[in-house]
Order: structure tokens, then C-alpha cells, then sequence
């Protein structure tokens, strides 16, 4: 029975690499064949590169989902709202769907940090899934909630960033 | 001057998402168009999923070397010395080749941790190469030398880990 059942994998912490192991993860999936899912909330600048890089690469075999693209987290909080609501309408249809083995919730963490959705409602719906269906779920300061509900938590810790050394953010690199 | 030099990034600690972390980093400059190379220092088990997809993609933009395939860490150490000195070599090379953006060199702490390169010499060659190159490092237990020579350090400790909960790997999701 364990071998079927899909994992929750989470990547929180306040350092780098949340979103970007994400995207990694869903690459060595779709090198073993997998149907994957990626749902990024909220994120202002438009398309990263592994974006760019994922949805050109597999066309058929990555479906990527930007909720609320345009948007970021320091706007009127009735825009961020409508945007992570729309957001996670979508991811319900997506889990429900049954076509995916693994979905990318990218940064679904801010939807309980800044009371958009309760964390009761996002654990039921993961209760409800598929049972195949990884998630793969990032963003800071995960919940006790969903770390209890998880198989596997990951914190990035930063030990040293850049930007501390006055070094500026590079295309390709930090975006 | 900021904004030319190329970084130095590593992922450490006990946790997921090192190698994950970083083939996401690759798959990012892919997708802003950089010219990648990745140097995977002694796995054991083949390509890996991210491998594989990575270079089904990306053929003429990411340069995928496995250094020592199909040995691992917990062979006789004559036969892990040589193909560790023979994937050090392989990145010497390629490091000052002046033809990539960014270069991983996956599980490089080993190197240094089981004595087979000295830091100093991996240092040297950090220092040598075209000002433009990112360098991406992984592996456990990263060396104080290699943290204060980088610009972008995180670890990734594990919170939970799902062998805890006798949940066995999974293709697709553990490699």
C-alpha cells in the first residue's frame, strides 16, 4: 500500500531554493514519465525562467497555471484575495481532475498565512485527492497543520544571501 | 561590477532538495537562455529523473556529465578516489573553458570531505574562472572555506522525512 500512495513535500524556510527545488522536483518527474501539475500563487513578475524553461520543454507533460499573474503580495488586499481564491479554485479542480500525479502548489502557503483560505479547508481537499497524487507544496512558514499532514518537510535556512554583499539580483540566476 | 560577476551558490545540509534545488537553478538560466553545464560527481544509480528530462530538452543548452557513473560512495576508496580526481578534472576543464554561464557541480563537498581534493585546490580554481560563471555547489556538510568564498549559502535541514513513516522511495519522486 505505501507504494501507491502519493506523498505532500514541502519546501518552507525563509531561505532560497523553495520554489526552485519545486520546479526541479517536477523536472525529475516528468523525466520518469509523470503527468505534472504547477500552479505558481501570486507571483508579480510574470514568468520565471524555470517557467519559461518547463512549459517550452514539455508542452504536453507540464501543465503550468499562474493564479493571479500581475499581482503581488504587497497590493490591496481585496486584489491579492480575489487572485488566491481564483487561485485555489483551480487548484481544486486540478487535484479532483484525476489526470496528474503530481501538482506544484508554489507558494500555497501564503494562502493560510494571510487568511485567504483556513488551513482546514486545504487539509480537506488534500484528504480528498487522488490517492496517487503527490503535492508538492512551498512558501514560507508552513503551518503546524500542513507540516503535520505532510510525508516530507524540508526548511530552507539562508546561512548567507547576496544581497548582503551588495550584490544585485541577476537574470537567469536569481530570476 | 556588481552585476557581472558571476555567483557562487551552495546547497548544503542533511536535507531533500540539494541536487533538486539545483537542477531547478539549471533549468531557470535554460530558460533565461543561459549555457549550462551540469557535473554530477558519483552517483550511484544512473540517471536520474531531472537528468534525464534535462537533457531530452535541452541537448544543445545544458551539458550533462555523470563523473564515476555506477560507483557510489561506499566502494573501495582507490576506485572512488579515481573517479572523483576524474570528474574533478572534467570540471577543471569545462570551469575554465569560458563556454558556460553557469556550471553545477552536484555532491562537490564530498571531494573535500572524504579528503580526496583538497579545499585549497578547488578554492584556486573557484578564483581562476571567467568572472561571468555561476557556480552551483551541493552536498553535505559544505566547508567553512567554500561558505565564506560563496555568495548564496542554504541548508536544507529535514523537518520530516517520510522513511520515518515507512513510506518507501518512489520513482518520479525520490529519483
Amino acid at each position: 500500500m505505501a507504494t501507491t500512495q502519493g506523498l505532500v513535500i514541502i519546501n518552507t524556510g525563509h531561505g532560497k531554493g523553495k520554489t526552485t527545488a519545486a520546479f526541479g522536483q517536477a523536472l525529475r518527474a516528468v523525466g520518469q514519465g509523470l503527468q505534472v501539475c504547477i500552479i505558481q500563487f501570486i507571483k508579480g513578475e510574470g514568468k520565471s525562467g524555470e517557467a519559461l524553461a518547463v512549459t517550452a520543454a514539455f508542452p504536453g507533460q507540464v501543465a503550468l497555471h499562474l493564479a493571479g499573474t500581475g499581482f503581488t503580495w504587497k497590493q490591496d488586499r481585496e486584489i491579492v484575495k480575489a487572485a488566491a481564491l481564483e487561485g485555489w479554485q483551480l487548484a481544486r479542480e486540478k487535484i479532483l481532475s484525476n489526470v496528474y500525479d503530481l501538482i506544484v502548489l508554489d507558494e500555497l502557503t501564503y494562502l493560510i498565512t494571510l487568511d485567504l483560505v483556513p488551513e482546514e479547508e486545504i487539509l480537506d481537499l488534500f484528504r480528498e485527492r487522488p490517492q496517487r497524487l503527490h503535492l508538492i507544496i512551498t512558501g514560507r512558514d508552513a503551518t503546524q497543520g500542513l507540516i503535520e499532514y505532510a510525508d516530507l518537510v524540508t526548511e530552507m535556512r539562508a546561512i548567507k544571501h547576496p544581497f548582503q554583499k551588495g550584490v544585485t539580483a541577476q537574470k537567469g540566476i536569481e530570476f
